[in-house]
Order: structure tokens, then C-alpha cells, then sequence
């Protein structure tokens, strides 16, 4: 008998069982035959959900932004999902586990679904685990995913990449969008929004945006700038209309399925690298392998040449 | 005949020719056969050069700090090389250049060599192109290598973690300490280093740090924090110092010795790693796997088990 039957558990997941839905979560997480399994599962499996990416610096107020957004989806008798990334070490899990808090408003509410989420033994990591998590909440039923990094690294842009829209929070001031350009996420922006806009630079921020876009060249869709206090509820609406905005002209445009195409074959490609990695770490680590690292060590071989002389021995 | 040869170049450049060391260089970024050819030429040759890796938030100062570091090396009438990376979007190419020439006060010193590094066509990216050129370096004769970020994200830190020495810059305030900690700066600083430290929120600083470093469990060395005023040319012999005592207990625990040993390792891992990268892109995208793929997006076949397919058909 099996504990945790992903099939048994999808089963009552899509019969809104919570409890289900999570340990198929922490199956993801988990890795393995299991989470393969499950991905064989879901996958192809009926409407996808639309995907929401929110990134930004720390302290830009992503979390509350994510709150507010949250009450836009839930007034329109939507359900949503939101899952929170935090790739950092073990450390800052005190600042996720205090964001999480403040969206406890909602954790009475059964249409939102909130999970943490971490690497644990995931093959290829946050990045192949988020997409699995995702069509997991898709198979259950769940029309819109939001996916938010707690930070802005590779990683986290990364994850947020898989997203349908997505959206960058910057505050005013402290040159914000030169770090976010720096960051990458200039390239990937859908939508900025420039939260905490009652504070002073708000304007200088906007115009930093401005000119970068000026300075990129976008074809079709041009991301526009929203300002919010996400505190106070205000321009949140607006927000909600540019994500749906950006929805409508991928669907219109066919950008979107041509996106969601392009994000499957670049999954694919991680995984395969992901596997190649197992494949690689496990035969430099081989004990058969000590001779020739020894060589290595003393300066009679360069890596390049043994990697090459590995290449084909693993070729044979 | 070979316009760049880089037996050739090696030894213009051992001759204390900057051009053909510069050449040597671009070989490096631009990766390929060349590049390749240099790894065997300067593997194993001769005294390594020691490396001091450089790392920090931007606006730390980490260039005027190098900047005076430089000199304490100069005083000793030993020659020094600096790499200075920035991964970052061609965006920022105008920070760099600012950093850069700040540094030209040893622009007419000979004994200075001061370079840029970006990838270009390097294979692995700049983890694997920085060792290439630090051993450039080492065969070359400079028995200091400082290793400079622009930045602090996932690139730099495995960037850095090829140094010997790594020197983590931070400031006073905001948070700088916990971003340090974040970015996963505390498991490999080996040296802090306080800059600005005239400035409000230097000893908040300090604590912030200690109260992490107590946290974290060392064996043998304890990062010691150094505060310096670098514009100011405060603090920087006892930064040095601390380079120079953290070298004396490498090389008198063996420490180092593992930890180079520990080092060549990873990078024969990357180059494998590398090439088969390349090789599974190449074998992703042949028109012969066109149906495939075509079956994955219908969602007839998920990407994991098309993964196992591919890989098993590239054994055969």
C-alpha cells in the first residue's frame, strides 16, 4: 500500500480536498519517481491555468500587492492559487514565514490556496518544480496561479519566467529600476508597477522606467506602468486590469500559445540537463575515476582533456 | 599562418608584453578550440597565482577598495592582475567603465594589469572562463590575481568561490548584512570587510554580522571583520593583513591545498557539464525530433518521459 498514491491523492484534491492538494505539493517539492509520476499525470490534462508571476525587490511590498490581487480574483467568484518562492538559504525563512502571515486574511477563505515553496530534492530545482506545481494546481481546477518571489536573483526570475504575465514591483527611489534592468527584469516585464507611490521619487522612478523601455524595443505588447499602494488598496484595480489587459492581447496576438510553447521546450531542456547533471556528478564521483583525478591534481592532464576523455568513455 | 597563437602570445606575454597578455585574454572570453589550446598550455605550470576575490553589493566601494588593495601589493613591490566581472545586461557596460577608470591611477604602473571580463563565447560562462584566466595569469608570472564583481548574485559567488581569499565589502545600513546573508555571501566570506565605516550604522553593522557569523558553525577560521574608509585610505593595511593571515592559515592548516583541490573538481564537473549542454541542445533541436516535440505539445507525452526517451536514445 502506498502512503502518498499521487493518483489517489489528485483524485481528492480535485474534489477541493486541501490536505490532498498540499501533500501533492510536497510531492513536487520532494522530487523523485513520485513527482515524475505525477507529472505524467498532469500534464496535457484539460485548461491551464493562467499564470501570474509578481517579482521585485525585497521590501517593495510584493506580498501585499499579492493580497490585494487576490480580493480582485475573489470578487469575481474566481479561485486562486498563489505559490511563494524563496530559493535563499535556511536562513531567511523567518521573512517568508512574516509575508505569509499577512496573507492569512485569506486563510478562512476555501477559493485561495496559499503554499511556500523551497527546493528540496526537485531534479533541476525551484525552476522544474515550479511548472510541475502549476499543472498540479491547474489539474485541480484552479483558474489563476500566482507565483511570488520573495527576492530578485537568477533563480527567481527563472521561476517567474514560466509565468503567462508577468509582473515587477518596484518602489520609489534608491535607483529601483536600475537594479531591476540589472537583474534582468526589464526584459521580462509585462507590467510595472510602482508600489508605495504616495512616497517621494515616485515620479523619477516611472520616468527610469520610461526611458529604459524607450531604450528597449518591444514588439506588439509595450508594458505599461501602474502605481499602487497596495497598503491602502489603492490602484490595485487598475493592476488587475493591465494582467487581464496582457491576457487578452496574448490570446488575441497568439503570443501566448507561442510563449507557453517556447516555456514547454525550454522545461524540456531542463530536465534533460538536469538529468545529464545526476548522470555526470555520478561518474565523476565513480572510484574508478581516482586515477585519472590524480593526474588532474598533479598538473599532467588540463580538465578540459579528461572531461573530453569522460565524454567518451560515457559515449561507448 | 595563425594570426593569434596562443604559444606564441604565452610567451610575448611571459616577456611582460600587456598586448599579447590582453590577446591572451579575449582568447579566453571567446572561448572554442583557442581557448582550449591555452587551457593545456598554462595547466599545471609553475607557482599558481594567489587569488583574492572581491565581492559586495553594488556601492559598497569594492573599487576603491581594490584600488587601495592594489597599492598595499605594490608597496611590496609585487605585481598584481585584476579581473573585474560583470555578468549583468549590456545595460550596465557604463558602471563598469566608471569603476574602471577610477582605477587608472595605476594605469601608468607596469606592474598593475587591470581587465573587463564578460562572456562572450565561452563555454560554462564566466565560472569557467575566470579560472582560465586566472591561470593566464599565474602562468604568466603575477603572483597576485584580485578577482573584482560588479554585483553580488549566483554568477559572482561562483565567480569568487574560486578564489583563495574571498572578501566580502559590505556597508553601514540598510540591511546590507542580511542581503549579504541572503545572496549566500556568509558560508564563503572569509574576510569582512566594513567600508564606509565613518559613515552612521557602522556598528550596527558589525553586530549584525557577528550575530550571523555565531549563528554559523566554523572549522579553524573565523572571518575577522575589518572596518575601512577606502576613499579615505582608512583601514586598508589591516584589510590586507587579514588577506595575508587567512593566506598564512591556508597554507599552514592544508586547508588550501583541499580547497584547490576541492576547486579543480568543480570545474572539471562544469566543463562536463558544459559540453554535454551543448550536446543536448544540438540533439533538442535536429528537425528529426520535430515530431516528438509536436506529440509534447499536444500533450500526448510529457516532457519527463520524452526526456528519458532522448537521453536513452543518445546512449545508442
Amino acid at each position: 500500500m502506498k502512503a502518498y498514491d499521487p493518483e489517489q491523492l489528485l483524485a481528492q484534491a480535485k474534489q477541493s480536498n486541501r490536505v490532498a492538494l498540499a501533500k501533492l505539493l510536497s510531492i513536487v517539492e520532494r522530487g523523485g519517481p513520485p513527482a515524475r509520476e505525477l507529472a505524467r499525470l498532469t500534464w496535457g490534462r484539460g485548461e491551464s491555468a493562467y499564470l501570474v508571476g509578481i517579482t521585485g525587490s525585497p521590501g517593495a511590498g510584493k506580498s501585499t500587492l499579492t493580497d490585494r490581487l487576490i480580493s480582485q480574483v475573489r470578487a469575481k467568484s474566481r479561485e486562486v492559487a498563489v505559490i511563494a518562492i524563496d530559493p535563499t538559504s535556511p536562513f531567511s525563512g523567518g521573512a517568508i514565514l512574516g509575508d505569509r502571515v499577512r496573507m492569512q486574511e485569506h486563510a478562512t477563505d476555501s477559493g485561495v490556496f496559499i503554499r511556500s515553496m523551497a527546493t528540496r530534492g526537485h531534479l533541476g530545482g525551484l525552476a522544474l518544480a515550479v511548472p510541475d506545481a502549476t499543472r498540479v494546481l491547474s489539474a485541480v481546477g484552479f483558474p489563476y496561479v500566482f507565483i511570488e518571489t520573495v527576492g530578485v536573483g537568477q533563480v527567481e526570475v527563472e521561476v517567474v519566467g514560466a509565468a503567462d504575465t508577468i509582473v515587477v514591483v518596484l518602489t520609489p527611489g534608491w535607483g529601483d529600476a536600475i537594479q531591476a534592468n540589472k537583474a534582468g527584469l526589464m526584459e521580462v516585464a509585462d507590467l510595472f508597477v510602482i508600489n508605495k507611490a504616495d512616497r517621494e521619487g515616485a515620479r523619477e522612478t516611472r520616468r527610469d522606467l520610461e526611458l529604459m523601455l524607450e531604450m528597449s524595443r518591444f514588439e506588439g505588447w509595450v508594458p505599461p506602468i501602474v502605481e499602487t499602494v497596495a497598503t491602502e488598496g489603492k490602484g490595485i484595480e487598475e493592476a488587475f486590469e493591465a494582467i487581464e489587459s496582457h491576457r487578452q492581447y496574448l490570446e488575441r496576438s497568439g503570443v501566448g500559445q507561442k510563449k507557453r510553447e517556447a516555456r514547454i521546450l525550454e522545461e524540456l531542456t531542463r530536465i534533460v540537463r538536469a538529468e545529464v547533471y545526476r548522470k555526470v556528478d555520478q561518474l565523476i564521483s565513480d572510484p574508478s575515476f581516482e586515477a585519472r583525478k590524480a593526474e588532474m591534481m598533479r598538473g599532467e592532464i588540463d580538465p578540459y582533456s579528461l572531461a573530453s576523455d569522460l565524454l567518451r568513455l560515457e559515449g561507448d
